[in-house]
Parts: C-alpha cells; structure tokens; sequence
C-alpha cells in the first residue's frame, strides 16, 4: 500500500491514469471500457498522446479534470505521485517504443503498472522493470489479452489437474491478413508505427502476434522454451520488419512444438489458435469462436466444452457473466484482467500477502518472457534460422 | 423533452433508474453494463425489488443516493417525476407481470421508458402503453436483445436492398435446454417466475424466446405475419405453461415459415438461428457465433461475411467497435440498443425531430406485435393447434 | 427360394437386372456402381429405357447380353422368370409413376425387388405390393438411402439403448437449391419429371425429399406419426407440384416435430438433417457431413462421434469399410443397403428364416409409410393446412 | 503397347494383378474397390502375401484362376509377362520394404506399375524405377490418394490461373492419433510393421502421412522444395522411428511452410490439411471433410465451395458422380487416379501419345520427391535439425 495515500469513500474503486489512448488510437478505448467493465476503476489521469491538444480533447471528452492532463509521462508521475488523490495505477498503452520509459518513470515514483505487449525493446530493460517493482512492491500487470477467456483458463486447470496427461506436442498460430497489401502506405496509423522499427522494435509480427501465441501457450501448459529456431519473413514490399514467421520450438522436458503467426495470411481475421496434445488427450482454443474448448481424450469422442455449463472448474466457471450461450468477446477477457489486477491490488493496499491465486494476470515475469522469445526469434532467423536457447 | 427538467453538466450522458434487477435476478445487472458501456446514461435512481432491503443494498452496491432508493415503482416515478435532476428514462427490467404497471406509472409522469420484453400479459395492455408514449411524446424502447447484433442489421440492410430478392421462405428457431429437467423445483429462481403464470403470463417458452424468433425475424425481413398454427407442450412435469412451441406461420405476401422454441432441447445453450430465403439468395444467422453471416447468392459459392469487414453495409460496419475477429457479443449487442435509444434520447430532448434512422432500436410497436404473436400461438394450440389471424 | 433357378457357381453372387437408369438418368448408375461395391450381385438384364435403342445402348457398355436387353418391363419379368439363369432380383430406378406396375410385374413371377422411393402414387398401391412380396414369400427392399450411413445406424442404437431417454421433439429438415430457378423449363431431366404430376404423382418435394425425412426419422427412432398438419407451396412460377413443404407431427406417444423440405433454399445442396431430442439427450445428423454424429447427454459437453472409431455400437461399427477420418459418403451408403439386402437374399434362397437384424434396410413397410405420409401431406394441405390422422 | 499381348473384347477393360493385399492387410481391398468404382480394369493375377496360403485365400475369394496364382512377385511377373492374357498392369500395395523389388521386376518385364508410397527406402532405387519406366516407355503411377480428390484439383486450377497471387506462405499438417498408444505392442499388423525399420524403412510418420503432406502441396501448388529443417520425434516408448514430425520449409522462388505430421496426436483421426496463402488469396482444404474449399479473396468475405456445383473449373468440375451435397469420399478418390491411370493406359496401348493432361495422376517423379522428401526430413533431424538443401 502506498503510504500517505487518500483512498475512496469505501474504498470500492481504484483510480487510474493511461498513457497513450488518444484520438486515434484503438487499443486505448478497449482498456478504458475494459476497466469500466466492473467498475474496475476510476480514470482521473492522463497523458493520451504525444501531441497535448490531443491530450486535452481526449480528457475533455473522457471527464478527467484539466489538471490532470500532462504534457509527457515524466510530468504526469511526478504529478499522480504529488497528489493525495494520486493514481493507484497508470495503464500504459502507447506504441511499444514508449513502455519502457514510461513504465519506469511510474515505478521509480511508486505507482503500480499495467503495460501492454510486448513489455520493452531488449530484455535487459524488461528485466529492470521486473526488478523495479519488486523491489518497490509494486503490482504490474502485462496485458496479453488472451489469458483473460475463462475458456484458456479451463484449458489450463485441465491441464494441471493432468487431465490430458504428459504434454508432447504444442500447435499455436495467429494468422491475419491486415498487412497483405502495404497498409503503412495507405495511411493506416497502426500499420504504419508496428512496420517501423523505431516505434515497434526489431520485429512486427512476431512482436505484435507471434508474442501472443508465447504467452498464451505458456499460460495454458506451464512449459518453458528452452531454445527455439525461426524463420521470418517480409513480404510486403520495403516493410524492414517481419509480417510472417514460423518457429520450430523445443521445451524443456521433451516437448515440441510450432509457432506460426503472420499478418499476410489473406482470409484470417485474428486467427490465434492453440492446439496442445497430451499422453491422454488434447485441447484445442480458438479466439474467434473462444466460448468454446474442444477436447479428446484418447479413445473417446471429441468434447465441445462450453463457456457458462456446470462442468467447467472454477477457475473458468467463476468468469462467466451470462449463461452458456450468450457469447461473450474480447472486452470481457480484457476486463477478467483488471478485475484480477484490481482484485490483487486492491487486496495489496490492504497490506495483506498475495496469493498465486491472486497474481492469476500476466505480469512483468511474463512480460520478459515475451521480449526473450522475440529477441530470440529475431537472432534465429537473423543468423540463417539456427536453434537458439532461450536463456542463453 | 421534458419541460424544466436540469440537464447533466455538458449534456453528455444522460439519467437513468431501474426497476427490477436486484441481488439475485440476472438481466439486471447486464442492462446495467450495457448503458455503461457507451457512457450512455448514469444510474441514478431505482426500486431494484419488491423487497426493499434488496433495494437498499443494490442500491448501496451500485452507488445510488440512499433518497433515490424507492419501495415501489409509483413511488419512484412519482419522486423523480418532481425532482429537477430526476431521471430521463426508466429501464424496467421485472418478471413480465409488472412491466405493464411500472411502464404506465413513469410514462403517465412523462417519463421515457426502455422496458424487457415480453411487453405485456395483453394486446390491449400493450397497445395502451403504445398510445400513451405517442400521446405524451415518449420515447418507448423494448429490449429485443438480438436486433442489436451488428450482422444482423447487415442481414436487415441486405434484404432492404434486395440482395436475395423476394422473401419466400424463413426458418427461425431458438433451442435452449435450462428446462430439460425440472429447475423451477430444484431452486432456479429463474425458472421459478417464468414457468409461473402469475409472473410470466399466459405462455413461457413462446413468451420469453419465441418472441424473439419472432422480433429477431421482423427486425431482418419486415415481414408481416398473417396467421400462424401453434402446436405448444409442456414436457416438463407439472409445468403449466409450454416449454416447447413449434408454429407454422404464414405472412402477408405469401412467404411461409416455421418458428421452433425450446427449453428443452438438451444440447442446445442459446442456439437463436435465424434463416432467410429469397429468389436470389439466402441469408443465416446464429446467435452464438454472433460476428458471421452465412450469405448464399444464387449459382454461386456460399460466403461468411465478418463483422468488422469493410464490405459490410454501413447499418453493420458502423456498430464495429473493434477489428474484425475480434468478437464481440451479448452485453455489445445490448450497448447497441441503448446507445441508439440514448442518441435519439438526446436528440428528442434537444427538441429535434426524430427520423426512421434515429429509431433503430426496438419500439412499443415491436412490443405491441410480440404480445399480439404470443397471445395468437397460445390460442392457437389452446384451439388444437388450428390457424389463427393475427390481426383479427 | 426360387426353385429351380440356377444358382452362380459358388453361390458367391447375386445376378439382377434394372428396370430404368438409361443413359440421361442419375439415379440408375448410382445404384449399379452400388450394388458392384460389394460384389453384392452382378448386372445380367434390363429394360433401362422406355426408348429401347436407349435400352440396348446403355446394356451393351455395360456389357448385358442382348437377349437380355428387354422393350418393357413387362416382358422382361416374363422373360427373366422363365430362364434357370433368371435374375435373382429386380432393381426398379424409373420416376415414380412405374414403380407400381413394374414391381407387380416381377412379384407375381416370383422376382425378388428393390424399388426407388417413393414406392408408389397410392397407399393402395403401395399396400398391394407389400402385400403381394408377403404372400409370394418374396424380399422388398426400398432405397431410401440415408438409413445406409453408419452414423444412422449409431443414434437408432442409441436411441433403443435409450441412451437419450424418452424422445420429445423432433426436428427434421431437407433444403435443398436446385429447382430454386425453373430448371424443368431449361432442360433438366430431373426438374421435368420430378415436377409433372404425370410422372411424379401429387407430390414434387415432399414425395421426393419429405420422405427422406419421414423414413430417416422412423428409422432412427421407430416413431409413429399419429397427425401431421402440412403447409405445401409452390414458389416456382407455373409449378403444379409443391416445391417447399413445412409440416408439424404429432407422434403417438406425445413427442412432436417439425418436418421442412425444400428444393427452393438457395445455398444448400443436399441439407438432409434430423435432431432428436430425449429427456436425457440429443442426437443431430447431417447429410452432407455423414461420418459425424453430434450427441449431446444433459449436463455434459457436447460429444462428436467419428464414424470407425471403437466407441460406437455394433450396428455402426461393422459398417465402417476403412478407419476413421478417411471420408464415406453417399456410394457406400447405398451400397451398405444393398449388401444387407444381398446378405438376406442369400440367406432366404438358402431356405433359411430371416430375423430382424437379417432386414436392416427399409422394407415395403417403410415404402407403404412413405406414401401414407406423402397423401397425408397433400391432403392436408389442400384441405387448408388442417391436421390429418395419418392411419385414418 | 505391348507387343503380342491379347486385347480384351472391345478393348474396354484392362487386366491388373495385384501385389500384397492378401487378407489382413487394409489398403489392398481399398485398391481392388477403387479399380472396380469405374470398371477401370479386371482383377486376373496374385501374389497377394509372402504367405502362399494367404495368396491362394485371397485369389479364390477373389475369383482368380488358380494358374494366375503366385509364390513371389518375380515369379509372377516372369508368369504374366509370358501370357498372351498377361496382366496390363501390377498394382503393388506391399509394405515399403517391397516396393522397390516388386516395381523392378514387373518393369523390367515390360509391365506397367502402380505402386503405393512411398516409393521406395532410397532416392537412387526411386530414381533407377523412373529410369526403368521411361526407358520401357512404361506408365508408372504411385498412389498419393489425396490429389484425386476433386476439390484438391480445383485448388490446384486456381492456383494456375493465378485467382490466389503469387504463393507466399503454405501451412501443411496431417495429424492422426492412432499411435498415441504403443499400438504395435499390441498386435496391431499396420503399426507393427510402419514401426519396423525393416519394412517402413528409416521414417514411420514423415514417410507415410509427412509425404502426403509433400505431395498434395506440391501438386496443388507447383512449388519446390529448396530445404527444409526438420525436428522429429518418437513419443512412443521404445519406438525406433519417428511418430511425430515438424518441419520449417523454403521453396523455390522465395515462399515459405511448415508442414506438421503426427500419429500421437489425440483427437484427430486423419486431419491432412494443406493452407495455401497468396498474394490476392488463399485456399484452405481439410480431407476429412473434402467436399468442400475454402476460398478468401482479399478483402472479400470467406467462400466455401462446393464439389458438383457448376462455378468449379472443369478439372474439378468433371469429376464430380453425383450431384453436390451428396458426399464422396475416400474410394472415389482413389477411383479418380485409377481411372486417370486407366485412361492414360488405353491410350498408350492404343498407340496414342500422353499428353500432360493425360499424366494427371502421381507419376514416379511425385514418387522420387516424396522419397527425397522423406530422407531430407530425416538427415535434418539426425544432424540437429538443421537445414538441409533438397537437390543437394
């Protein structure tokens, strides 16, 4: 709990800042309405856009008070951090290239973060933020959306419970087809900053997509990579980054497996999928239809497990806000994510310990292994698509 | 709009109270999120039950004023009828039987009312609020959830436009299996009031799902139905009201179709499909994969149009709060209807003139016609399932 | 048996002739590559064609002798009964209105038959035939095709198991596309005659497809329709026969159902489904994705059985000719009914009594039960869509 | 043509003789049914086990004169060779192990060869059957049963008319799971000897399903395989060979793929599924439900197609039996290679010369890439799993 603090009549909502979200942006709005969700928290602050016109309309239209419109991220820690009524946590939703630095200018300055991925730039960086809010006691959360369906959390209670056995082989993908023709060209702001290096980093598509089939495969099974071989490509015409790659992984205790992702594979949408085959059965999740988990175990007929029925086990059960049936989407697996970051540091203010239960959101530790997996795919494919270790 | 009242600061988000959608009831709090949403209206006010420490407590949940916390709906419409900040509309979310007497109470007061549907227990019930709302120059929204899917006003627009050519045959159906055993008995407080005639009305399954197929296939096709041929059944025993409907249906123009509802098809969450066939075309839609349209074109492959997709008709692609896979579902549907009704809300009280366009949401009309297609089903099979007119 | 044929050496197959299936047909080669599958009996005679240079064409590529080409059906009885190397049994593939005469043709000389469905124009026809093969001791098979896929056969076990419980509500449907247009006025054979009274008797759609769903219903579950009320159209302009059919059933036990059939639903080619459900759960097949069965037992995910997979039962299991996953289709089924058939022949012409298993494919029962259906629909119909006893 | 050989009457059927296919195995019958769909040519000769016993079983339940009976294949077709009613063709369905021998002999006796894959254990043994073949000026076909599918023919069109673009990426897997368990200790024949270095030589899963992968993607596609990385694994306890198979590869020309076998994969019973993704499309193709292609032109909604209906190109278009909807499957693919070989036979026999159109069906060079394909996969992964030139 941060010292000195004013809190909430009731103490029932947290109050927050963003940084980054404004005019313009997509994913800005998709934290906002994820936050309000279940009134989650408040937003009082913020530091929307590198341009502070920006930053002013987006606070207007949001109601956050004038004064709590900051020119740049630095301006805004220094302020929240001032304040009695400051921000319990700061959501950071810029182009990756700003994570770092605003992540730490919050953390030095005792604010817990939310972050979007991938966490930084190099792992080294990740790694210091790691450490930062340890050292600080400071919650953060990384917000790889996908851990947040209640049916990739029954995915992974089975697999715990060993329900389908020892794990042998992992298929993920995430196929898209948004950058098949050169939409950076076209004038598409988000095509434009995930092709530059400058704002995405040494890499686009596994960076932006590629990172997601990481988590969500670790998140669901527990494996650890223990090196991996990759073979990107570019296919749109002068993109410096990657829009396709493909990954051969191997895990630490004997399990293999493939990574594809690609934002040229024309007739995909958001196309994550992941299949993981067990000694005594196997589980398939896709995004697009994600009320539902298929699973086989060996001899018997395939299962469509539905979001919402009595069977699942609690940690999938607890999430379903409506009946099986009534399909719900990707605001609300955003929104089971901070209402689990809310939860925990809410919990956390109170001063009492957190439980791994508690800490079931991605955070920095699966914030660095996803800037580990991308920097490693880049070195593979870089150096002829050799094996690299993972914790080399 | 409503002479003297005081508008919100800005006039951005408009008041509203609830009644209905206390601790233990489950549409409530989904109408709650839905206004949420879009920063539609700010709760302000409510009579959450007939019981008034629910109330109190819901009340209290939900950061209410303790003043605005009402025993019963007279006493609610009345006190916020007098107060200059009192609410601008009222969501009346109870069992069916009190819709009738909480919509008359606010609309009396010139209160604008967004009520669940089953409208009424009867026609004339219906059709009197109907004439009241005109009267007193009332917005009258009726929550039929599913007209508010963005592919489904894609289907709307298609038909509109003539893209499968005149209709001829539809098949909609809704299969659910929540009654295939006796829930009423086993303590489902749902399945308590719905299969209760004192609190559902004179039909259950037909009533609270049948109507929908019912809406769902006017809303897409504005077909007018003709007369239809009920064979209703209670298979659950001692059930007094129908859980399963099956009705022929003839429309004006000479298209025919089949209306299937059930509550007790095991396998079956919330499985509304609706199915369309025209000269040229033919049109499906199923509720739990709610972001795709089946589209089949004469002699020419059968195509799944994706929410999100710029070939989307703009009634569609403008309700796309995100990207194209990524789905949206039942609570955005929900978003939908009131951000429509608060638009035009808005509009209404700014003393403009309301177009076609500015009533995209389900109005007493819609309530009027699924009170009229209840009733005429439960003649109809009362009378050995024989042809009824449904304007006689 | 037949005394005094001849039997093959080995008695290893069955010899047969056709009736119809010339060149332009559709349905005669289906049947002969059918019976050829198994080796179930060999191609020795026919009188394929009203048009006899048709008729010794189409014998002389398939290798017929040509004293066994015959002008009519008539002589060819005649002609087959009276040779020790006669065949065994009759194939009878012409449109509808020859199924009578040329199957009394060959009963009354003692030549076993499998007639196309529907068997005839009139109950009293079809009633007489049966009647006929009962007193001359001889085997009527009916190709109603669909009872021949394994995965049929699994939910009738499962049902006689009582695997889903007492059945409730069925639900049966047949769309299909092609007479969408009117093909009978471009010069599809097909489309002429399937809508010309003359050749096709009172019924276009039902007859022809209806009774698919009639047939497979009562096969899979053993129902019997007690009253139907049926609601005929015909949507192709100038179009004598019905070209769409919605019909409600009421089964003698309480179930009830809903039978549609189209050849107007634009986007879908041959859509036969049936979903069964029981109090303790539910069956769906679909035609057009026949290794699969969808069964769903209360309170458990949803399982998809895969036709050669060890779970399934007996009746299904021994029907499946290669491993799971490797696709059967429509050629086996067929085949499937006429080995069953062929199998019993045997077992008949070696004097042996047959049992029930011995008749697993549809009999002149089911060709009777079909046509009570057929003039049950129509009458209904005509008479304003009233319900009508079906056994009256 | 042969020279001397007797013609059979009408020269419309052509004589084969089988090795392997005794009884016990599987796939035999699955040719012997294929040949006989379109009457394609006549079983006359055997040798269809090591065992004699089995051959002479075999060869009278399948009607073949004793004296055409034989102890070996060199026997066999040293026998045939010296008839003037000797055989036109062999079909060899041995396992791996005899391929080589079986093919050599009959070659070198002027025998036409269809063998099963793969072709051989090494690439100069396939290389020495192709140069046999051309130098007899034989037809040598090998049965890679996917590319008979007609869908499988319609993607490939496309691809040649360019509807997809240029190819980019292709995503290739075939996962089964029938070895998920220590089938071959179980005495299962199949697993026990595609386990056995002995008769499935260095490769279980890569040379069995991994090359059908190779092939359908290089038939539909035209693409080269310039190297390839390959990790393959055994999970089956005390398994010499390789049960599952991951593999990274690069074409020719600049595309890239992965291509997944597995036979430890619960839940999939025999999933080969090749995605093609172009510049201006792509094309997605499941086995196990081949009726049907998916389509996705960009920026157009998803197409599904259909085999029978009239908007495929005639290479898919005239292969279609029965009307669309109406499922084929399995035989009939296989039948559709038979008959291309058939066809291009009688023409060959009749002197005439084959054009390309005439060869569409797997020839020795399929068969020769599918054998480097398979020895490639497995030095890749010995060595490391490093990358590996396939013409190296």
């Amino acid at each position: 709990m941060i010292e000195g603090k004013e809190t909430l009549s009731g103490g029932a909502v947290l109050r927050y800042g963003m940084v980054g979200g404004g005019a313009g942006s997509f994913i800005g709005e998709v934290h906002r309405k994820a936050v309000a969700f279940d009134n989650t928290a408040r937003l009082v602050a913020g530091c929307f856009s590198r341009n502070f016109q920006n930053t002013l309309a987006t606070g207007a239209s949001l109601g956050v008070a004038g004064e709590r419109l900051y020119r740049d991220y630095e301006e805004m820690a220094a302020g929240e951090a001032a304040r009695r009524d400051g921000i319990d946590f700061v959501v950071i939703v810029t182009p990756n290239h700003a994570h770092y630095g605003a992540a730490k200018a919050f953390l030095t300055r005792g604010v817990h973060v939310v972050c979007d991925k991938p966490l930084t730039f190099t792992v080294a960086e990740a790694e210091e933020l790691g450490q930062l809010a340890r050292e600080r006691n400071l919650l953060f959360g990384v917000t790889y959306t996908y851990s947040g369906y209640p049916l990739v959390k029954q995915a992974r209670e089975m697999i715990r419970r060993g329900d389908i056995g020892a794990i042998r082989v992992v298929m993920g993908e995430y196929p898209q087809d948004w950058l098949a023709t050169p939409a950076e060209a076209a004038g598409n702001k988000q095509a434009a900053w995930r092709t530059d290096p400058r704002y995405a980093g040494i890499s686009n598509c596994v960076g932006d997509i590629g990172s997601h089939i990481e988590h969500t495969v670790s998140y669901i099974t527990g494996l650890r990579i223990q090196s991996l071989c990759a073979n990107l490509q570019s296919f749109g015409p002068d993109r410096a980054l990657d829009d396709n790659g493909e990954v051969l992984v191997r895990y630490a205790g004997g399990a293999s497996g493939v990574y594809w992702c690609s934002q040229i594979a024309v007739g995909h949408d958001n196309g994550l999928k992941v299949r993981i085959f067990g000694t005594k059965g196997s589980i398939e999740w896709e995004q697009e239809n994600p009320n539902y988990l298929k699973v086989a175990l060996l001899g018997q007929p395939v299962q469509i497990l539905s979001r919402g029925c009595g069977y699942l086990y609690p940690p999938a059960a607890r999430l379903a806000r409506i009946p099986s049936g009534h399909p719900e989407g990707y605001y609300e697996a955003f929104a089971n994510l901070y209402a689990a970051f809310g939860a925990a540091l809410t919990k956390h203010r109170a001063g009492l310990a957190l439980t791994e239960d508690d800490l079931d959101f991605p955070t920095a530790a699966a914030g660095i292994d996803g800037v580990k997996f991308i920097n490693c795919c880049v070195e593979s494919s870089q150096r002829g698509s050799v094996w690299v270790e993972l914790d080399s």
